[in-house]
């Protein structure tokens, strides 16, 4: 993993020098040593600031609801008693709240606490949902809410979270927040559009499938909250109309280097650090990004491939299937297109963020999650 | 029917007369002779003002929840062919507007369109996440979403409506807007809660559910959204905010009292009319209010429905379990609670528009609900 990581970076440093020429203040990875610490204090910070929020919105529930959501978050065992603990990265809320910092300073990311909150509250009804529809049984190392409290319970936790969220927005009296709750109300929409798109593709037949429905999957279903974050973070900054689009673009472009990342560690990354046992999505015949890559390379491991994925998988398959993406040049160019991404991540916000100190935080945001297993 | 209706009524009358005693503008349903023909042209004139809002609403999204939603609305086909239409009766946007007519005049009433669409998208999310998870096969006569496009997309294209509904009040720049859609997501908190005990009481024993949890339950699920629908047109008339609570209220107990005829008709109504089977809920050991009204009766056909009720329904068993129902006084109890549950329900509306001509609109539409087999 190292040695992709090293090759994403200098990717993204390549990329930053060709494309971003015309922009002195183009932030490249390379101007700003960021280590996975400072990602990780950043990530802590906006945890320590978003939970009270989270906390209380989730403390408002009535009961039968309140359980299952203190569940997912990790706050409660299924029985109740109180958990450790484990709501996730907070990848979200921190970048509303770097993006409020990075365009309007601290007072801006103070405000966008409880616009920050309601995205992850907005991430975590889809993630529910999400795991009803696709059977999905453990999240975040635990088994998933509706296996424990059954599908009706899960809708329904997912359904109040998603009322939650827009409700802070609507309480929230900061000029801003109908802005910001009218745009994460068309995230969800779009969130909703990337959810059914893949659950269509895993339906194709293998040689069905296009690397831009595929890319336009990935961009929808986890692009769309990622950009949705760094907008409003930048709308709670008073930022004008092109800086917030910028952010939205920056906040698309990091969130499907992600992706791609997220499917490289999937076939050939650490589960250890994950979490994901390696390969799992090739044994699921997941039509992933480097998969749909492989498969519409037009080389002749392509053919292998789709055979492979023609019929189930079949107990010692996994090595042949790996070798096959990875001959079909699907590794390769998920990490170019992770690279090239981040270039583009890079470009937006540059444009909107001229102050690389300022930009810092959002830089190692974007530079940790397209760097996870480190 | 006649006869039940005409019983209402009356007891609506007597209760006002009674309890509005210190309200000398109380409306009774004695001065306002409404008949059907009023409430279908309120009804109507409701619907024509909000579907161009609803249509343009459901156009708005991507193609595969678009079809599932213009289906469930009754605009599409399953095939995508257009199809005449039978989108519901329009009771709670019709309420929005009729509240905010009331307290606020025509103007008030056409500012309010965007929030009856509101109300009315919330109504319809519900119905395609209540008909997934009850396993619902039947809405208006038709097969439910779930049944044509699956389980997913059904969830999709509700999760899909609850965003809609809160972007169109974020992006209405009325000054009540906000306030309104905090109270919409509220309800929505509301509607799951109720939908969760409602599943919670079906698999109970029977003669463990109070009469208070299911009333609790009936006014959670029903009653809120009715409440919520009132509240909104008394937002956006500018009311203050205790007639936003009485408007709220009356919505409430008219919900209520709705649910109580519901029931009643679903055990002795006319099939023909309300597209329900008699009998329906009965088989499938619904504990209805009527129902757990007679089991916890403490009457010996109380004990009998119990037995009925602690197995499942076997051919021929019918007629015994009504006439259980009706010896242990379900249905005399049905009766007389929705009598005067309307009769609070007059008591609130007086309370926020005392002149009886501007609460006709509403006085209608309340009569309409309880008596829909007319």
């Amino acid at each position: 993993m190292a040695e992709f990581m090293t090759e994403t970076k200098q990717g993204v440093g390549a990329q930053s020098t060709g494309q971003c020429a015309g922009h002195p203040s183009g932030h490249s990875a390379g101007a700003h040593p960021l280590d996975g610490h400072e990602a990780g204090v950043i990530l802590e910070r906006a945890r320590t600031s978003v939970d009270p929020e989270l906390r209380s919105a989730l403390e408002s529930l009535p009961g039968s609801m309140r359980r299952v959501a203190l569940y997912h978050f990790g706050w409660e065992q299924a029985d109740g008693s109180p958990a450790a603990g484990n709501a996730g990265k907070a990848i979200r809320p921190a970048l509303v709240l770097a993006a409020a910092a990075a365009l309007g300073g601290p007072g801006a990311r103070t405000a966008a606490v409880r616009a920050a909150a309601a995205v992850e509250l907005i991430h975590n009804f889809t993630l529910l949902h999400d795991d009803v529809m696709d059977r999905d049984t453990t999240r975040r190392h635990r088994a998933t809410a509706w296996t424990v409290f059954g599908d009706a319970d899960a809708i329904l936790a997912g359904d109040a979270l998603q009322a939650l969220a827009l409700r802070l927005l609507a309480e929230d009296p900061h000029p801003a927040s109908a802005r910001a709750a009218a745009r994460l109300a068309d995230c969800v929409v779009e969130l909703c559009a990337g959810q059914h798109a893949d659950t269509a593709l895993e339906l194709c037949r293998p040689g069905d499938v296009t690397l831009d429905e595929a890319l336009a999957m990935a961009e929808a279903k986890t692009g769309a909250l990622l950009g949705c974050a760094c907008a409003l973070g930048a709308l709670y900054a008073g930022a004008p109309e092109e800086d917030v689009e910028a952010l939205d673009a920056f906040g698309r472009e990091a969130g499907l280097a992600f992706q791609l990342i997220d499917d490289v560690i999937g076939i050939w990354g650490d589960p250890g650090n994950t979490g994901k046992p390696v390969g799992a999505d090739l044994v699921a015949r997941k039509k992933s990004l480097p998969v749909v890559a492989a498969l519409t390379s037009g080389t002749p491991a392509a053919g292998e491939l789709a055979e492979l994925y023609g019929v189930p998988y079949e107990e010692g398959d996994l090595e042949r299937t790996v070798l096959a993406v990875e001959r079909a040049g699907g590794r390769d160019w998920a990490q170019v297109q992770a690279a090239d991404r981040m270039a583009r991540a890079m470009q937006e916000l540059a444009r909107a963020v001229s102050d690389p100190e300022a930009a810092g935080g959002l830089l190692a945001l974007a530079e940790f999650v397209t760097r996870r297993s480190n």
